[in-house]
């Protein structure tokens, strides 16, 4: 895309206007944002946002946070990412009929446009106080993500009473997610020449047992808040050798253990640690923190109510775990199909955009839809 | 080292006296020839050989055969490599008393140094008539070893009707060597994220009865002409992951197996595969022939016998099992100790090289020492 051409985009999609939602959409899939290329996205949703009576704007890097100061008792922060994951020849956005294909359509520019839409229509007359967080680099390691950046850096700005995460979710209510960590086991041994192998200790050999207990086993899964959360575990890694004729003596396993949110990280590392009994060192080298549900909490059960949501438990990592291990219960709640994101055919429906407007409005007026 | 220090030690190697051993072992050590720069001793060891009545010398490359033809009715092959290890902080000899200290001394420039002496001294009055080969590249991947190239290239160089290679073992006789296999087990699998490990298919988890399988297991110990050969079963490598939120949907087990010279290289084969069953593939990837220790053979026998050897098999592969393989029996007998050679300390000590030459030049002339 040449300078001129992008200019030309980021202007449109500073410009379209909200009520066509699906056309919004559109005009944000046109603006490519790759993560860690997202500055002209950002720069038209400024844009947008600065044109906005009544919202205090800040940006962050390529991070923008809108908000309100009604002096409403509680706040609401809704956020979605700007950034997706690279094309797959999807790169131009296309509608058909009320369907919108392109890439970022489900995952998660269409949320974005609710948002958007949702601060220029709906946020001065809100019961809550409103923030509305645009964030860079979600879809790649968490070291990148515009939201750890935004609570390392500038914790009052994504402070609040509750959060929803404007995921593809297909409407439905998104509540808790599993947590992940990931343990890697040594197994030590001694080197020797393989026409001698009874001079060394094979550390291949030695982990085979710790490979045989774990291979198939899977966690049982868990209830929490009413939700059932299959948990899992699963070895990502193996590797040991040093030569064709030489006995090794190293070998490593790595095991990721996907956790229900009932469990702390404490007790996930332990049960992981038991399993690994044998090896020589374990090494706790990744946590993604679970989310509870937290469907008791007034504002996670007003919103399901209120709107009448269908619920689930979400399988994968999510940042409402990045809200809720900052004591924010937060929720996936967007517009898309979860299973089309990062695929050649992703695509929304008007049906689902303004669905998830209609209720994220409702939600904020306080009236049910 | 310069250009013209180099050409100092070649000279110097090139002239030499041989009825001093030790000392002609100090001056080949002083000519570095690391694997695959062989060059400047191959020159000192050809003028050497050029010197002697009566011999015929060839070079192919870097490889030097130089052969009596008196009409004998069986010919004896000797042979030594003129590589070295590289270095390990011992490149320059240094005599110690009766001790030559530096690198090649034990493996294998004493043995190379007798070579040269039992062609200047005893090869004319021989009862058999005599080749002499030194080859380069024995140390490293077989695909650059001289005898190699030999048997491929001039095989009429390299005949006869036994050979005597002069690798170390300390004045023993080592007879026969283990065949050394490599099978490649490679298991398939399923990829899937791992918060739904049960959409996919876990590699690493279908290798594991394999691996527990195969862990501490060692063949049996064979009998073959009164030896005993310590056979051996190693795991070698164990490969698999993807990343660390993926099911893993390949691993590979590499395998190596010692077998003794009583099995085919087919039976080692069919043990191995049957250990490897629940594979998807498994793939013979490196062979390495065993030979027989053909004590029986007229010629092993005699030699053994008249000079009354202390007899063990090679647990290690050597180029004997190459003569074995083109059908001229073969044994290790040279000087120094097998347990020095590639080491910071490698040494050879002045009775071992002359105890080496005194059995040789008496198996030639057909006298016990």
């Amino acid at each position: 895309m040449t300078d001129a051409s992008l200019a030309e985009v980021v202007a449109a999609a500073a410009a379209a206007p909200s009520t066509d939602l699906l056309g919004l959409t559109a005009a944000l899939v046109a603006v490519p944002s790759v993560s860690l290329a997202e500055e002209p996205l950002a720069d038209a949703v400024e844009a947008r946002l600065r044109r906005i009576n009544g919202l205090d704007v800040e940006r962050v890097g390529v991070n923008i946070v809108a908000r309100t100061n009604l002096g409403r008792e509680r706040r609401v922060v809704m956020a979605g990412h700007l950034d997706t994951v690279p094309a797959n020849n999807n790169a131009i956005p296309r509608i058909e009929g009320e369907v919108l294909h392109g890439l970022g359509a489900a995952d998660m520019k269409s949320g974005v446009a609710v948002l958007l839409r949702l601060a220029e229509e709906v946020a001065a007359e809100s019961r809550f106080d409103c923030t509305f967080v645009f964030y860079e680099a979600e879809e790649i390691a968490d070291e990148y993500n515009g939201l750890r950046k935004l609570f390392a850096e500038r914790p009052d700005l994504v402070a609040g009473d509750f959060a929803v995460l404007l995921e593809p979710t297909d409407l439905w209510m998104e509540a808790g997610c599993q947590g992940s960590i990931r343990l890697e086991a040594t197994f030590h041994g001694r080197r020797a020449h393989t026409a001698r192998p009874w001079q060394g200790d094979n550390a291949i050999d030695r982990a085979a047992p710790t490979l045989q207990r774990l291979a198939g086993l899977q966690p049982q899964p868990l209830e929490v808040d009413g939700l059932t959360f299959r948990q899992a575990l699963s070895v990502v890694s193996v590797q040991g050798g040093v030569a064709g004729n030489v006995v090794p003596d190293r070998c490593t396993v790595v095991v990721n253990r996907r956790y229900a949110p009932s469990l702390t990280l404490e007790e996930a590392e332990a049960e992981v640690r038991a399993l690994l009994d044998g090896a020589d060192e374990v090494e706790l080298t990744s946590v993604s923190p679970a989310a509870h549900p937290n469907l008791s909490h007034p504002l996670v059960a007003e919103f399901a109510g209120l709107l009448d949501l269908p619920v689930r438990c979400k399988l994968g990592w999510t940042d409402v775990a990045r809200f809720s291990a900052h004591g924010v219960p937060a929720v996936n709640f967007g517009p898309g199909d979860p299973e089309v994101s990062h695929t050649a055919g992703e695509h929304v429906t008007r049906a689902s955009v303004e669905g998830c407007y209609t209720a994220l409005a409702a939600f904020l007026r306080g009236a049910a839809r």
